[in-house]
């Protein structure tokens, strides 16, 4: 049965769902509409044209509409907008954007994957500033053309989201002086605070003046003036606080809207009409760890739906398993990546699970190897469960591997007690024998287990001023060399021989470097017949990018100083 | 309760156990033997001494005695041999090696850790040939000094296991020449014979003589015979036919060994006497997908059992989950990774499972970013349950992690199906939004649904020299630039338009250059009502590798000049 297809949208997960139904049926007329001048483009690279890490734009176009053709026999028809949709008799209007004719298109079934716009606020002002956003090649190319054919040199970034904080990675890289401003405390979201402060000090110690908790106010000519009374000199503005679902023609042909504001599909993508689906960006999908819907702007899930769509048209069906996001970004020389839940997003869904936060520093691979360097790991699990429910990893190594292992135990419903099991590839080049994932899971054992008590990273400056006692358990070179105000210096090599000299009427908090030797120097305590001991999570070098950026209160160089940034 | 254990050899499993033990009770008096002068050095880390990545031998020594004392208030005795062990009256006899001296050591608890040993053959003329092995620090630094010290630049490397090639590797990068022997048709058992080619090529055109199928029949002064009668001219041997476990102390007590050789150990790693447990290269383990005990040579369940151990003789139970083993090399410029089971294995035990295998060619980065290359993926799954059973990954890109994930996946009983849904982060920097392990997922599915069927890259030979109706579907030009011979070029993007001249009685097999576009050709065909089309594995790129070093009746610069290679 030959059935006609039409598809509206030709990027991530309309070209993918094309190239699916052909593989599935060589009959099927299968017509793809894209109202922009390519189908198939690589919209995540987008980014580093502008650094000319990728030289040419047009290499980002993976596919041509006459390869569609000869190739899988597929119509792609750029620069044709779908205006409307007739469901009661099955037809799209299309208009023709080059000689402007509309055009009527019957369907049998009917996917939508028109994507998501950038967001421009209506800020006072605004038609004085130029704006540029990132959605397609089209975008991209007009503003690389721009900053290179005139004068500019300041640029500002509004918006520290992942093309936010590319886009200005990549304009730096380029050589121009970049403003990243961001109104809430951070960027990058997938990660908590905590975490995100060496992303804060990575993009601010490559020269760009990253500015959080401060918003626009209103532009002037070649300037945005924020709320602070801050004055950003931009003749140029990259717009990217974010995207919205593109939902404009599915309102218009009253298919429903959840209440994220995209489109609201079944568990097999379909609409309320069942001869209508949607996918991607414009569409609204199940979370398997917080039982909610969510939008989920990734290219991934993208093309899994797209594949589900094709199967599902194809009679071919398959459990809808929900998402739980993973995602990935390089910030000049660290890597960042995050899979599932994170602290932040389990007190904005005032989610009622209770959890434990495993948080250590390892290195990526075998300490001597040249290219080694310490991986910050921060894994949530539900308590008293040991389910994991998410993790977030930065360094300048190998971090979205590790994060890749979590998000697959998480999808098969793993746990701590797993994680110490799993066997994972080891040569000096690539990791260690004792991974910081089984490290992990090892860790979170002993958490659940009682063994040991920590205190995160983020509450030692309240310690501070509130004297509590505070071992640092690090050789007195290092100690030397920088330490927590009021610390007191028992190195672990002395810890046995001075342990008199430790109260043990009052909390003691524990720190090393990387909190190895003060997990042994906690553990050894314990079994010295010390009841409240606390290992300080994330330790010295977890604080030391904790405190760069976050405290406000002294000026970097002094924290650079005392804290012995290497 | 204060205990006396004992530990025999002090590098990975022993120093770990110490470690681990201390931070379960400050109470127990533990002690390390180690014969050798350095506890707790990095293994395998020792061939890359050879070049300099690791430019001084004593960064491979990780921990001093001293450091042990005074951290984890472990006696760590170096250069102390321990002779014998009286079961009954539970002491060891020890040797002092610097004082000559033995002495009676008691204990509550034992744990051998003695490792393994390079085999040495009593080959015909050994003693006229200048013969090294690798096990620990002394040996590397001996070689290295050695090889420095005099005019050598002839060097045989005996046995392509992991140490045999990376020493080769590490030698050839400081300059020597290199002649890398190996008796059987391979090099690195855990890759199968179709994937090891790529390795084969990658170390045959960085400059080493790599001689496989020929075996070492004598030495004489400075140079290796072969059975084929090859002379090797070589001042210095490295023998690395692989290690066997250290056993002499076990045997001479009466403890049991195990039909492979080793050690044997019940679940928690406890010989039949209740007291004496044992852990690392020296015992052999079970294999949760063989469902047989066999000797694993690896660092990392080294450390797990150690960790076992110590959590067993203070009263911390669970469960053995056997072993699938996993493991990595660098080759070069080439990663390779692999992790359960591969076809040779599966032949050599003779297992009765069935299983169908998924190869794949696929970026390991989005195409357009610089560093992007093809990884070459192998996936062997069991039919017809779908559930994976080991998988290889060889590139130049980030092939560990994907075979960790899908260890992973093994660990958890995971089919091919849950490869689709898995959620793997993505940029463009690391990976592609339809990863290669998603995507094995969804040719496993395929093939395991018969929605198509394969010929494996090894058969190709076989068909051209029976005549098979095999098509070409790239394009002109890449035909044009080298192609299998009696190939007929239909590229895909003619290939419904010239459907009539491809016969329908009989067998077609199709390929491209990583078998992307034979599978949408292969589909296609089978939609035009064609039966009998098989899509060749590997394809052109794979087949390529495969020939270039498998074809002994060419010479390889024309084996380059038919395949095009880059």
């Amino acid at each position: 049965m030959k059935r006609k297809i039409l598809i509206v949208g030709g990027v991530a997960g309309g070209a993918s769902a094309a190239a699916r139904l052909r593989r599935l049926s060589e009959e099927d007329e299968i017509v793809m509409f894209e109202k922009g001048p390519h189908v198939s483009f690589s919209n995540c690279s987008l980014p580093y044209h502008l650094s000319g890490l990728i030289d040419e734009a047009d290499k980002m176009v993976l596919m041509s509409p006459e390869k569609f053709l000869v190739q899988y026999n597929i119509q792609a028809k750029v620069n044709n907008e779908v205006l409307s949709i007739n469901k009661e008799e099955k037809y799209v209007v299309v208009k023709n954007l080059v000689s402007g004719e509309s055009y009527k298109e019957n369907y049998d079934k009917l996917i939508l994957s028109p994507g998501a716009k950038p967001i421009v606020p209506n800020i006072l002002g605004i038609e004085e500033a130029n704006i540029f956003t990132i959605r397609n090649v089209v975008d991209i190319d007009k503003l690389n053309k721009y900053i290179k054919s005139i004068d500019v040199k300041d640029i500002a970034v509004i918006g520290g989201g992942f093309i936010g904080v590319e886009a200005a990675e990549n304009l730096r890289e380029a050589g121009y002086n970049v403003a990243l401003i961001e109104g809430t405390d951070q960027i990058l979201r997938p990660f908590d605070y905590d975490m995100v402060q060496i992303l804060h000090k990575e993009i601010y110690d490559h020269g760009i003046n990253l500015i959080v908790e401060d918003k626009v106010e209103r532009f002037e000519k070649d300037t945005v003036i924020l709320a602070s009374g801050k004055k950003i000199s931009s003749k140029v503005v990259v717009m990217a606080i974010g995207v919205s679902p593109e939902t404009t023609l599915a309102k218009e042909a009253a298919i429903d809207i959840g209440e994220t504001g995209a489109i609201k599909v079944d568990q097999n993508y379909r609409t309320a009409d069942k001869d209508i689906y949607a996918v991607g960006d414009a569409i609204e999908v199940y979370n398997a760890l917080t039982h909610t819907v969510a939008k989920l702007f990734l290219a991934g899930p993208a093309l899994k739906q797209a594949r589900a769509v094709a199967d599902h048209i194809n009679g071919k069906k398959a459990l809808n398993k929900g998402y739980i996001g993973s995602s990935a970004i390089k910030v000049f020389d660290y890597n960042g990546a995050s899979t599932g839940l994170n602290e932040a997003l389990i007190n904005v869904l005032n989610m009622k699970i209770k959890y434990e936060v495993v948080r250590v520093i390892l290195s990526d691979k075998v300490g001597i190897m040249p290219s080694s360097a310490p991986m910050h790991f921060k894994l949530l699990f539900e308590v008293p469960t040991g389910k994991i429910l998410g993790a977030q990893a930065i360094g300048k190594g190998d971090v979205t591997k590790r994060i890749d292992v979590v998000a697959t135990a998480i999808k098969f419903g793993g746990t701590i007690e797993d994680l110490k099991d799993l066997e994972l590839c080891y040569a000096p080049p690539f990791s260690t024998a004792k991974d910081v994932v089984n490290y992990a899971g090892y860790v979170g054992s002993n958490l659940l287990n009682g063994d040991f008590k920590q205190v995160n990273v983020d509450l030692v400056r309240g310690l501070v001023e509130h004297n509590a006692y505070i071992i640092d358990v690090r050789e007195r070179g290092e100690y030397a060399n920088g330490h927590i105000k009021n610390a007191v210096n028992i190195p672990l090599s002395e810890l046995r021989q001075r342990v008199n000299e430790i109260p043990k009427e009052k909390p003691v908090y524990l720190h090393c470097r990387t909190g190895q030797r003060s997990y042994n120097a906690t553990l050894a305590l314990q079994n010295l017949g010390y009841n409240n001991v606390y290992n300080i999570t994330g330790s010295f070098l977890g604080l030391s990018f904790y405190e760069y950026f976050n405290d406000k209160t002294k000026n970097r160089e002094s924290i650079l100083t005392e804290y012995n940034f290497r």
